[in-house]
This record gives structure tokens, sequence and C-alpha cells, in this order.
């Protein structure tokens, strides 16, 4: 009897397999007693889970590098990092001291973890919770003599389930035999779904009873693209999902067609369409789809999840290989942009009560000099090698523009004396994600070269919505008619100081939006790369002219759901 | 040898008197061994200190009833909740079984909860592990029988001088004999600073190393005006105080002949000016300064530090006192704005990772209909008593003005059902707090019937800089050309929909923006019943035209420099 049960999607695509249920281990620590003879070998137990912790990790992380990316990898340097914590291990040891087993000690100072993790209702912090979890059931099992489930011996075609995957389970996954994941909780900023994302593996979430409703080698159809699963589908249903699957492929090879075109209205306008890309790993797919430039380069994936900040030498060869590789293509790097969601660990940064509303982005770069610095002269050399734009983001005063743009230049400089020439011009541009430097863009289009539209930032801070709070999502409004305002003044402003403007948010991808900005006047669309056919073959289908009028009737509109409705009869009609 | 030392401004006024040092009692939990046959007797030796804290807290809290505000009593209704917490309580018997004795038990849980509250950076928090450090130093002296130092016994002025002010010890203060508070540390949300100001008693914050500095009885002056403090005060410097205490009163007696006109430009332009109240209590202040209306009586206070919300019949005999007291003029009362930062432990609502981006004032009440539903009842009974306006915080669609405006008809029309007879129309207006709210401002103009642009949050939002991060204080610019950018928006919205515009934020207290404000246009200001006559006096020393050159120059200026630029300019000029 087939079911068909629907979740929330956390990675596109479609998937077949049999059940693989991945529960926690059912590793608990035990509450045997222990008297103060019995301190110095517990504290020993507890030392060779460390040790042992070491070992398994490493090999776990030579065995990802392997085959997964950076990021995920990473994880298990989160985890080897939480192993030599001094605070984690002295809480340790004083419980044992006090009288707690080893395990049992082990979890008591895990909890503490947990509990002020899990506390701050952040999505972030609740994933450092499970890595604590994961760690601790590491230790446990590690001083119990117990083996953890391991994903790596799966050696054919699986849908895995569980409760939550941990975080090492998910840096096991590999697509060759994992066909997709359902997890009973876990959001889209879940290790699982990072990994499931960056491996193209579906996978769906949000189905609290998942684990009582399956059977361990059932089979079961995944489909990332409706959030839906299906168990023990009929053959009708097989059939159905193989269509679905086949339609995807086909679509996708009529979009290559447009590889090697233009990007062009139907009346002749031409808008630039550019990648997103956080690193040089995104350049194949920048090439096979297409991109006529990279409109955002996400730096602060360099500086993510390892230990220390990145070299100069070691930016410059990913920004060198970025610029190379796309030959004179523009290439938009924006400089390092943490804070707000974004942490660096090692950095240690006071927590703020507010961090969206913080030191984030520019404002960090410019109290860190140093940091800013290095990654300037990076860019300054790597300028060499192809056709480089600097983009600050967050920027919210023209004084910040002016102090960030004087530092890139005296860097500029610098490194022409030493090699005794001189470098071309570095356009220098900026993101537009504060309603202050919208409301102030005619101004600001005087010193910048050009702007790109933060779409995100900008609706979070112009609608007050913390575009994380799910509690406050249905203000996060794209299309309210004070947010089309000031895209409307931005655009306006470059225009009539001669600068040209994009927009490199999550409005960038979407064909409403596209109408409307098309309308306004977009010079440039920044997107994910394996977006680009698509919309090269919408603007091919839409006329400026005829967005224009509906461009300029949606910003007299009372709410979202009249540009909405505007925007739905519109296109209907043309 | 007189001393002269620069800190910063808690309270203004200026104090003389002897000093008092009251260092924080010198209680430290012994490290006294005990064995699993002393578990009981540690278990009732802490139960005891539990129940001897909860007489000692209801004898202050009775015994500052009397001459202090709601909100200093309130500090101990929170200090007798955390000894009733169940959390707390399970931890400290947990660690007594843990063989920790009960003095080390109660410092261990207190410590946990410190660090928790101290690692989240919001003053807030700090807030709450000064009052956990206090209850628990309580509860030590009470297990070793010590007593702590009782400030009520006081019977001569003196200055009190400590490292930082106890919650208990800041609500023993009485300004009889108080003269001044100098703490090395506390900003102005803490404690100390909040009852200084709502006593009168001039304080000053943020000298480190304080106590090195004083000798107890010693004579010192303290300047609340300038954040200086005189130690060992020569004749002169005690003259000179005087001299300056004197001139102050003069200029206070000089502002009474404001008291029954009107306050216009020298052009013959009228603004109203209003007061802004927390309740009942600030209507003397209201009166003696001749307010034209309330601007703002903000209703939160009636429902913060307590244990519950405040019923129906509460509020409404608060909204009516104020109501009738001041006859027929207007009184703005704002409906419940809390969130941000501002909480109410007993509602447990989440906690947000940007709560200033959260589900706040009007988010949490059209969320919350009940609670809701309850104040708007309590005001439309009230309305009958004087003349009100209901003003909804924080709004940032269209939407949410309509669905809260069509609670308060609801719950109107259910009243005037019951009692048989129409009300007179109670108009509703907004904050205009969110840039959306501003950009949309001639759309939700048709559907007001005022605004009152909420500067401080407006502010925030438009910079993205929290207004209470000391980090991006730099970017919390008032005279932003972004800011004044959209606050002219809203005052010319409202001029063209024929709806009157007020501004209650710091913004309506300064005389530079209260000048530009005036050439905007603005039809009142809402500020501290005590800035209204000196206000008074300024508007009638300027002219609307004049103004009006000033305001249109500043929009197109680079920063908020060159506006102060111009502004002083200009006003030196005339």
């Amino acid at each position: 009897m087939p079911e068909i049960i629907a979740g929330l999607k956390l990675s596109e695509g479609i998937g077949f397999g049999s059940i693989f249920i991945s529960e926690r281990a059912d590793i608990e620590a035990s509450n045997r007693e222990i008297d103060a003879g019995q301190i110095e070998e517990e504290i020993s137990a507890y030392k060779e889970s460390i040790q042992a912790a070491h070992i398994q990790l490493r090999k776990l992380r030579e065995n990802v590098d392997e085959h997964l990316d950076e990021d995920s990898a990473a994880i298990f340097d989160a985890h080897i990092m939480m192993l030599d914590d001094p605070g984690f291990n002295e809480q340790i040891i004083n419980s044992i001291n006090n009288l707690n087993n080893a395990e049992k000690a082990i979890q008591l100072a895990g909890e503490v973890y947990i509990t002020k993790f899990e506390s701050l209702d952040s999505e972030y912090m609740k994933a450092r919770a499970l890595d604590v979890k994961d760690i601790c059931m590491r230790l446990i099992a590690n001083v119990q003599g117990v083996q953890l489930t391991d994903l790596t011996r799966v050696d054919e075609p699986v849908v895995v389930v569980a409760d939550e995957l941990t975080p090492s389970a998910s840096a096991q996954l590999d697509s060759k035999y994992i066909k997709g994941i359902i997890t009973a909780t876990g959001g889209m900023t879940s290790h699982s779904a990072i990994i499931a994302r960056s491996l193209n593996i579906p996978a769906i979430s949000g189905i609290p009873d998942i684990l009582s409703k399956v059977t361990h080698g059932d089979d079961i159809i995944i489909d990332g693209f409706t959030g839906d699963i299906v168990l023990s589908p009929t053959e009708v249903e097989m059939a159905a999902y193989s269509e679905k699957l086949k339609a995807q492929e086909e679509r996708e090879e009529k979009l290559k067609d447009f590889i090697g075109k233009e990007t062009k209205t139907l009346d002749g306008i031409n808008i630039s369409l550019y990648a997103n890309i956080k690193g040089p790993e995104d350049l194949n797919d920048v090439s096979s789809n297409d991109a006529e430039g990279i409109g955002l380069y996400r730096t602060e994936f360099l500086y993510m999840n390892r230990m220390n900040l990145p070299s100069e030498e070691e930016q410059f060869e990913a920004y060198k290989a970025v610029l190379s590789d796309m030959d004179d293509k523009p290439v938009i790097i924006r400089t390092l942009d943490i804070g707000g969601d974004k942490e660096l660990s090692y950095l240690n940064l006071p927590k703020e009560s507010n961090p969206f509303l913080g030191e984030r982005s520019i404002r960090f770069l410019l109290k860190n000099e140093e940091i800013f610095k290095t990654q300037l002269r990076a860019l300054v050399r790597a300028s060499e090698h192809g056709n480089l734009k600097v983009m600050f983001p967050m920027v919210t005063t023209i004084d910040e523009f002016n102090r960030a743009k004087a530092l890139l230049i005296e860097e500029k400089e610098k490194y022409e004396a030493e090699i005794g020439k001189e470098l071309n011009e570095i356009a220098a541009g900026i993101m537009v994600e504060t309603p202050s430097a919208a409301m102030i863009s005619d101004q600001l289009a005087k010193h910048v070269d050009f702007f790109s539209i933060g779409s995100n930032d900008l609706i979070q801070y112009t609608m007050a919505a913390d575009r994380l709070n799910e509690q406050v999502s249905d203000l996060y409004q794209t299309y309210h008619p004070s947010v089309l305002g000031l895209i409307k003044k931005v655009i306006d402003s470059g225009r009539n100081n001669n600068k040209w403007v994009g927009i490199c948010g999550e409005m960038a991808c979407d064909h409403k939006s596209i109408a409307l900005l098309t309308g306004f006047g977009i010079d440039e669309l920044s997107v994910s790369p394996k977006k680009i056919l698509g919309i090269r073959e919408y603007i091919s289908e839409i006329k400026k002219t005829d967005m224009e009028q509906l461009s300029e009737s949606v910003l007299s509109c009372d709410s979202a759901e009249d540009v909405l409705y505007l925007i739905e009869e519109h296109l209907n009609l043309t």
C-alpha cells in the first residue's frame, strides 16, 4: 500500500532506493558509581577515549577529503577542535573528581554546552549543539568500547532515513550509493542539508514521525522538488517518477541551446547574466552554464571552516585561479562578508545582541585593517590575471566606501612600487544592502563604479524582519512596495550617474522579479550558475517596454499581495 | 588636594555629601569538604537559607514600596522568583548530592547562570547576571549566618561609591540622604542608573579604579550634568558648584514664563508640544511643565516588572487616570510595545537571534490577540473619560494597521452594545519606525489618522545599526541624509493627505533637529515633560520659513557631518 508524505524540501532532485535507517546509535552514559579510589582510572579511560576519537576523526576526514568538498570535511576539523577545547576537558576532569564516572562526566559537560547552544535559538548555534552531541556520543562509545554506525559501508542504492543525521554521519555520505536523505528534524542550514545540496543528493526534512512509518529495506521514492516521499511505491508510481526525472533531464538538455547566446529581451535590450560563486571549485559550473562573468565571488568561504586566517598567498591563488579562468570576462570579488549569521570562530569576536545590526562585513574590515589589507593586496596582485572588480559589502555611508577604496588604492600603489610597473585601474563598487545606502544612492553613485543590490539583506532591513527568523517570515516580503521603491531608487541613481546596477540576491532568480527588474532597467543579474540558462531563456521571451509599464504601477500598490497580483495579471496578458 | 575625575553621566543633577563606600560584602563560599553522611544536613542548610531570603526580600520590598516606584520594588519580585526557580533549586540539590557543601553548590549553580547571561553580551542579560550574583550572595550569607550591608541605615547626606551597586542595594536608595551614586562599572540600563534617574539622584559610572581613589567619610561633589566628580573639594570649588546649582535653578525658574503660552515659531506657526509618559505617576510633571497633551503613553511599563499580565481593570484604571487628568487635551496611548530589548519574562517568549528584527510590538500583539484585545477593551472603556487616540507601534505594512484597527473597532462595538450607547470615534495612528512604513507613508496616510515618527528605531533600521551596540554606535547617525530623507517623506505624505505628523524619539529634544523638523513641517513633538518649557522657548526664537531653506539643502548632503555643519552654520547666521 503506497503512502505519500509531504515534508520540507532541503535539496532538489529525485531519488529511488531501499530505506536505510540510520538511527542515532543507542549510546547512553552508564550510572556506574565510583569512589575516590577509581578517579585515576576513570580519568585515564576518558583520556584514552579522546585519543581514540582523534584517530577516528582524522581517518574519517581523510576518507572524506577524497570525495567531498571542504565544507563537509571541515566538520571533522570542528570536532577535532572540540576534543582539544581546554574548558571542555577541564569540566570533565573536575566532574570525574566529583565522583562522576567518565561517561557520565562527558555527558554532563556536553549537556552544559548543548543547553547553552540550544537556548540561543539560532540555526547556527543549534548546528553547534549537534556537533557537541555527536562528539560526546563518540567519546562515550569509546569509553564503552562500542563502535558507531558507518555509512561508508553501504554498497547499494539507499535512501537514508534518520531522526536527525549526526554531522559525522552526514560527512560520510557519498552520492554513489546514497540516493536521498529523509530526516525528522533539521532546517535548511543543518549539516545534512548543506552536504546534501553540495553532493546533489535529494533531501527532505520536517517529518517528525518518519522513523515510525518506515521499515529498513523497503523501497522508497524521494522527490526533492516537491518535498514528497512515496513509501512502497507501486510500479505506476515508479514509472511516473521516472518520467518526471526524464522530463527534467530533457528540459536541461533543451536549455543548452542558450549556450553561447547573448542575454537579450525580445525588444533587444541586453542584460548581463553573471554567476555567484564561492570559489574556484564552482568554475566548472560557471563555464558549462555559460555565465558572462562572475557577479559575486563570496570570498568568506576562503575564511570559513578552518582554524586561522588564510594567507595572502592562499587568497592570491584562489582569486588568480578564478580571474585567469574567466579570461577577460568581468569578475566581481566581494571582500570578506562575515558577521551577521556568518561567524569565524577563530577570531573569537564578541557576541552581539543583534548580529544582523552589528559589526559585520565592511564594518568589521574597517576596524580590522590588517585582515582587510591582506585581502586587498591579494586582490591587487590577482588583478593582473583578469578583469577584476572589487565590491565592498554592507556599505551604509559614503565615508565607509571612501575609506575602503583608499585602502585598496594604497595597497595597489604599494604593490606597483614593488614591481615597478603600473597596473590597470581596478573598478570599485558596493553592495546596496541597507536602506541608508539605497536612500543616498544618488550621492553614492558619484563615488562608486557600480552598484550591486543585495536584495536579501535589503528586504530584511527595510521590513525590519530577520530573514532567518520564522516568527517574522510573513514580513520578509520581496515584493513589498517599500522594497521595490528602494530598488527603483538605486537603479535610477545608477542610470542618472552612468553607473551600472546589478542585483545578486534571491530576487535575481525569480521570473516575476526578473520581469520587474527588467522594467526598472537593471543592467546585470548575478545568480547561481545552474540558473543561468533558464533565465536567459526567460529574458529572451519578454519585452522591456512592456515591463516598464508594469514596474511603474507596482510602486503605488498598498501591499506585496497587490504587487504580485499586478505582476501575475500582467504576465498572463502578455 | 582636590581632584576632578571624569566619568559617564547616568543621571543628571548636582550633589554634595560625604563618601559612603558600599563595597560588595566580602562573602565567599567556603571549600569545606563534606561526606555522604552530611548531605542531608547541607540540604537543610540550603533550604533554610532560601526561607530566610524569602523573609528578607519580602521585608525589603515592603520597605521600598513606601518610598520608591514600581520599577525598583519589582527588583525584589525578580529575586523572589529566582528563589522559587525549580531548575536553580534542582541544580543545587544535585550538586550537594555530588558532595559539594551548600555554599559551594549555590555558588556553582549561580555561576552557570551568570556565565550564560554574561556571554550573551546584552545590557539586559548582564543586569540579570547581577541579579543572580546578588541572590547567590544573599543565600551564601544566610548559610554562613552573616548579615549584608544595609543602606537604609544611612542618616546623613552621603554619596554612595561602589564597584557596582547590587540590585538589592540600589533598591534601598532614598533621595533624602543619598545625594549621589558613583560606580566603577554599569551602563545607562543598569539597575542603579534606572533607579537613580527615577529618584532624581545624580549618578556617574565608568571610573574603573574609583574604589582605590576615595576614602570613606571624605567630602565629594558629583556633577551628573557633566559627568565630573570632585574629590576633597576646596571651598572655592564648593562655591562654584553651589553657583552652578543656583544658575540651573534660576534657568528653570525663568522657563516658567513659558507656562500657559502657545508653542509658536517667530513667524507664527504652531507646533504641538506633548509629553512622553510611562503612566499616571508622571502626570505631576506633565502639568507642572504645561504639556499640551500626551504624545506617547508607553503602556509597556504596566506589563513590566511583575509576574503576570495586568488585568483589563488595572489597565482601565491607569488609562482613565491619565485621560481624566488631561481633560480634553489629546492623549496618545501606544499599545504594548515589547520585544526587541524589552522582555516580559512571565510570557516565556522564545529567544531570538536578532530580537530587534523579530516578533516585537504590533507583530507580537497580532499573534497574541487575547492580550491585545484586553488592552484594546481597556482603552475603549477609558476613552469615555477624555480625548483618546490609539497608536500602534512598529507597523511595517498596511495590513498590520488594518488588522489592528479592525480589532479596536470590534472591541469598541462590543462595548457599545453592552452599555447601549455609542462612544465617540477613537482616532488610530501608527508609529513610523521601519524604513518600510516610511517608504509607503503616502499609501499608509490614506488609512491612518496620524503618524508619529519613532526616530530611535527608524535610525537603527535605516542604518542597520543596533542602537544599543557600542561597536556600531558610530553608524547610529541621527543626521544621516538617508534618515532625514525618510523623515521628510513621512511628513510630506502626512501633509499631502491632511494627516498630522509628530515625532517622539530623542530627535524631538535636540535644538538642531527641532530646527530641521520645523523646516520639514512637523506638526507635533513629544518629549520628556521636563524638556517642554525649554523647547517652547527655543521654538519661539526660530522662523519656519528660515528653517525650510535649511531643510531642503540637507537632503543632498553626503554625510551626517555635512548635515550638521550646514545646520550649525545656518543657526549661527540667523
